[in-house]
């Protein structure tokens, strides 16, 4: 399928296989570069300009000065999604610092790369298909999430490592997604996710104060659940709270919420389903799931 | 120059402008890859067998098993070096874990990219010029070392964010290398370089039981100066103590020994030279990059 998509990489379209980057490019040497990963709805990416904002924290974050504006950035996703005939449409978009004399400092005059992939998704909003197969099994890992000392949480760069040795844990057990601890033990977040909790009719997250990606969806969560007047606490939390949830999900662009089943081997919620294959979502996932799906209606179709 | 040159892509000497990578690479959007940056000196890969091991070893960490010989790598590196008629030569050998279907989790089935990149270095050995301007300045950051909890040190990888923030730290200083340390501050290593100092005429440098990349010139530089009968130690040791001593240099393949001339602004060794730009290195980092030439001259040549 992908031979038929066209990609868009530095201001061209170009058909997917021969979508390429040049192998002195820092995206390509040293993962040195800028993404977003975003979902179109009807030929709208939603949310974008809080993926704008994002991509120019992490820009920030990299000394990164690309020079390109919002609004031709936007030119080229609109581009790559009208040519593909998408607009139901996973769409990732990098900026990266291009190529640059062979040293590892950056010069700060930027030739960047821009490349946009997408790819086709279910419909979403109301009465949609999830992206998902089903709810996710979540494992604590052993790989301790990279501190903000290191590299800021809040950059979304193509330095993944940390997730894939993350999820390179869960080849033993074959859970969906790896939940992750930072050094000092508290829960930050999955590989590709963030990650709530509800206890005690409260809607819990681990808080930006920690290396946590400032999640777009998780943001909207937390929009959501204020507006219906559910408790939000933004907290500190171990993997044991975690384990003994009522309901836990994962958020992401592409999945949107994502119901967690068991964590760590252990079911999550009504102690009695404990070891049966219930795959309903509690009612506050539910609840949110169905605000979130209105909420993505209301942004693409008025 | 670049023009001029050829890399080997896939199995293929291509032109440096048109040798590239697909955007779908996991090496470009992920930096999930493996490499080794190596010196030639006489049309041979210094060092070749050491280079392998690590290798290995990266590949171990990222469970990327490219089903590659050492032998088959050797060939595309010796291939690239003859097409481009280079005998001293910087070379930089890349395997990727490929394109795969577009999820972060690797599959265990790999069609490897391997990328070999050279470019032209000063003659080495007895006599030779160094390819650094002059000594190095040297620099503490405020960015940590990823602890090996996270990534660890001993994989050398395309995610090199860390290294680059420490670098991008440099900016307001204008120092050639950050000193960066780990979460407890001790001191580790440079972005692209290991660390030595002298002090009591013992050569010392930190252990690899922090995050610190095993360099294969560190590893040649310490059995030089035990055959050589200078006291060696490795530890842990503060920033203060590097300021402190009386001589530090920095190694890599490409640097070899660089004398540190400053570190934070303070010149090291003899303190009557302080505030001078007295470029002289001191005797054992002298003794040392003699011992290195001659050990050059002695594998490649002989």
């Amino acid at each position: 399928m992908t031979e038929e998509l066209l990609y868009h990489v530095d201001g061209d379209l170009v058909a997917a296989d021969e979508a390429t980057v040049n192998v002195r490019d820092r995206g390509f040497l040293y993962g040195d570069a800028a993404f977003e990963t975003m979902r179109a709805y009807g030929g709208e990416v939603f949310e974008w300009d809080a993926h704008m904002d994002r991509l120019a924290e992490t820009c920030d974050v990299l000394g990164l000065n690309h020079g390109l504006s919002a609004g031709g950035l936007r030119q080229r996703v609109d581009e790559t999604l009208a040519a593909n005939e998408l607009r139901e449409a996973y769409v990732r978009l990098s900026i990266t610092r291009g190529v640059q004399p062979g040293k590892l400092t950056p010069d700060t005059e930027v030739d960047p790369t821009v490349v946009v992939i997408v790819s086709e998704l279910p419909r979403g909003g109301q009465g949609s298909q999830p992206v998902w197969d089903g709810p996710a099994t979540l494992q604590t890992v052993k790989t301790k999430r990279v501190p903000d000392a290191s590299i800021p949480a809040r950059a979304k760069t193509h330095n993944y490592l940390n997730g894939i040795l993350a999820r390179l844990e869960l080849r033993v057990t074959g859970a969906d997604e790896a939940m992750m601890v930072d050094a000092d033990g508290h829960v930050t977040e999955g590989a590709t996710s963030n990650l709530f909790f509800v206890r005690d009719n409260a809607l819990r997250t681990p808080s930006l104060d920690g290396p946590v990606l400032p999640g777009i969806t998780r943001r909207v969560v937390l929009e959501l659940a204020r507006e219906e007047g559910i408790p939000v606490e933004e907290g500190q939390y171990t993997p044991a709270e975690i384990r003994s949830a009522d309901e836990v999900f994962l958020t992401n662009s592409t999945w949107e919420l994502r119901p967690v089943e068991t964590v760590d081997g252990l079911s999550i919620g009504d102690e009695e389903s404990e070891g049966s294959t219930g795959t309903a979502a509690g009612p506050v996932t539910t609840l949110l799931s169905r605000l979130f799906d209105l909420r993505v209606e209301a942004d693409s179709y008025e």
